[in-house]
């Protein structure tokens, strides 16, 4: 009899539930709506009988190893609570895993939803071959994760991993979180727009400006077109992305020393236009990314900072996410596996 | 039979060799000049016999564990070569972990000094009873080591650690590194110099230019002094050198969560003149420290940031290291008695 888990992606808009195989087979997936109007109780309603229904189809013929859920909020591991969770409203300071344990009558494993991306492209994505990484989800705000030796690495209390509130600059823009400047502030989708918006009312940016007046829906992805189609203020926005993805990650690789560092979440589609800024940076601020860099560096290449052999863990990549918006998900059903 | 190890501390001035029993019990010290004029050869040769007269000494009555050498520079772990080395000139590139083997014809272990210190306060001194800490080493430079579940965290190459080269500005003073604005370009004892040299020469630093100008060796120390006598810009000078400190704390917490941070290496000495813009940092600058600072912080004691149990696992610890000097020498020692 062969082994799967049952993996849940639950977001701020979607609910995702999806099994697995050992081998990272896809057998069933289902997208809910999230529906975060009908409240929180609803929406366990509506994942627990998901998965219940999921579980039962597959078990005659197949061993359910666990279920793995990631959510959007900072976790506090030891009590299965949530932290913070702006995107679900009434989550926080709420006994989630202990909820779901009960509906469910079996353990469950809640994660942070950016640790479940990392994991996922350790299992089965861009970090396959190699042993740690540390993976940047570039989304409307920015979570991070760390996959040390196959496990997430939680820190003390679970909340390891917290890139998208490293200091880029210690007087920059004030931040949700009560910092000021961090890297959050340039390189999310919510950054992006402002750093446009900025522009636009700095009255210099006419390509913006048309587009933001036009029909379209302003969005960091029209912004990204711009950039394509050679708008100067619109790269530079990109310039800023990448500068301040670059400065973090040399202060990742000098103080981590990982193989791979993986940046994924939606505004990593615009990786062409950020990511030569990244690589210009590690050149100059990180002696461990210099002394370590692969030999032949492709920094413009769309899909890694270069080619080298799978595994041999003596080059630091920098890479794009394979696993799109799968990540999370497909981490979430690995957890079971790790953890048994 | 009861068990030793013999720990090395080979500093740019002085050359330490140690033997201690498995408790951590000082057996026998050895301090050498380095004299790096005589050449490295005649330094590894001093070295050796030092370790030779003391293995002979205890090993009629305790088995010898092995020898564990701390070396001041970036060590790469797979080769055991040195790949800087600014106190030991002609050392980079050299194949110091086989040549020492060569002589002594035994295995040794080669680790970087802010490594060792790290080790030696988990072991011995301020982290005795914590599960993972990192240690900023704050000295000509700033060193620093992770220490996760008894085990130093080498990353992928054995250059993890390398805090004293996060990005604090990033458009602050050049670095030796290539960098800009490094942690080390604030909190060093080099960093102090600099700062109170800029202050005398925009004119508006009486008390730091009495000082320089006077008999007495301007030092760091001499600025300290300073501070605690209540001048404002020496103490401006130690609120720079903490709030650098914080800033880079809390991307550190935030990214690792780990249950303690140790300042250590001689410009601790002035904690109390830094350490208050430690903490007025952290609770502004990290999210994860607000959510696991200890309930009652205590921000200006000397020696911790708190008074909470030991080992619970739950606050994010700040504090002085406790083993001064011999930290290094204490991790060294230790690094044979984890590795077997």
């Amino acid at each position: 009899m062969s082994n799967f888990s049952i993996g849940v992606d639950l977001g701020g808009t979607n609910l995702r539930i999806a099994a697995f195989d050992e081998h990272g087979t896809l057998m069933e997936k289902i997208t809910l709506g999230t529906k975060t109007v009908v409240g929180r109780d609803q929406v366990l309603n509506n994942m627990c009988d998901s998965i219940q229904q999921t579980s039962e189809k597959f078990r005659p013929s197949a061993n359910l190893v666990g279920v793995g859920i990631g959510v959007p909020g900072i976790m506090d591991m030891p009590s299965g609570m949530m932290r913070e969770s702006p995107n679900l409203p009434g989550w926080a300071d709420y006994p989630v895993r202990a909820e779901i344990e009960r509906r469910l009558g079996t353990p469950v494993i809640l994660e942070n939803d950016a640790n479940c991306a990392a994991l996922g492209e350790k299992w089965l994505g861009a970090g396959r071959h190699v042993r740690h990484l540390a993976m940047l989800t570039l989304g409307t705000g920015v979570g991070g994760g760390i996959v040390m030796d196959e496990k997430i690495w939680h820190g003390m209390t679970g909340m390891a991993g917290e890139f998208g509130h490293m200091t880029v600059e210690p007087d920059g823009p004030q931040c949700g979180c009560g910092n000021r400047g961090c890297l959050e502030q340039y390189s999310s989708a919510t950054a992006v727009m402002r750093m446009a918006r900025e522009a636009i009312a700095a009255g210099n940016a006419p390509g913006l400006t048309l587009v933001a007046n036009s029909d379209v829906e302003f969005s960091a992805k029209e912004i990204y077109n711009l950039a394509v189609q050679g708008d100067e203020q619109a790269k530079k926005i990109f310039r800023r992305v990448g500068r301040a993805l670059g400065i973090s990650l040399a202060t990742m690789i000098n103080g981590l020393n990982l193989e791979m560092y993986v940046i994924g979440g939606g505004v990593s589609s615009a990786w062409d236009a950020f990511s030569p800024s990244i690589f210009e940076e590690l050149r100059q601020r990180s002696m461990v990314y210099a002394a370590t860099a692969p030999v032949d560096p492709l920094p413009d290449s769309p899909g890694a900072s270069g080619q080298v052999e799978p595994g041999t863990g003596r080059k630091t990549i920098i890479t794009r996410a394979l696993l799109g918006s799968d990540a999370g998900l497909f981490g979430a059903a690995h957890l079971p596996m790790i953890s048994n």
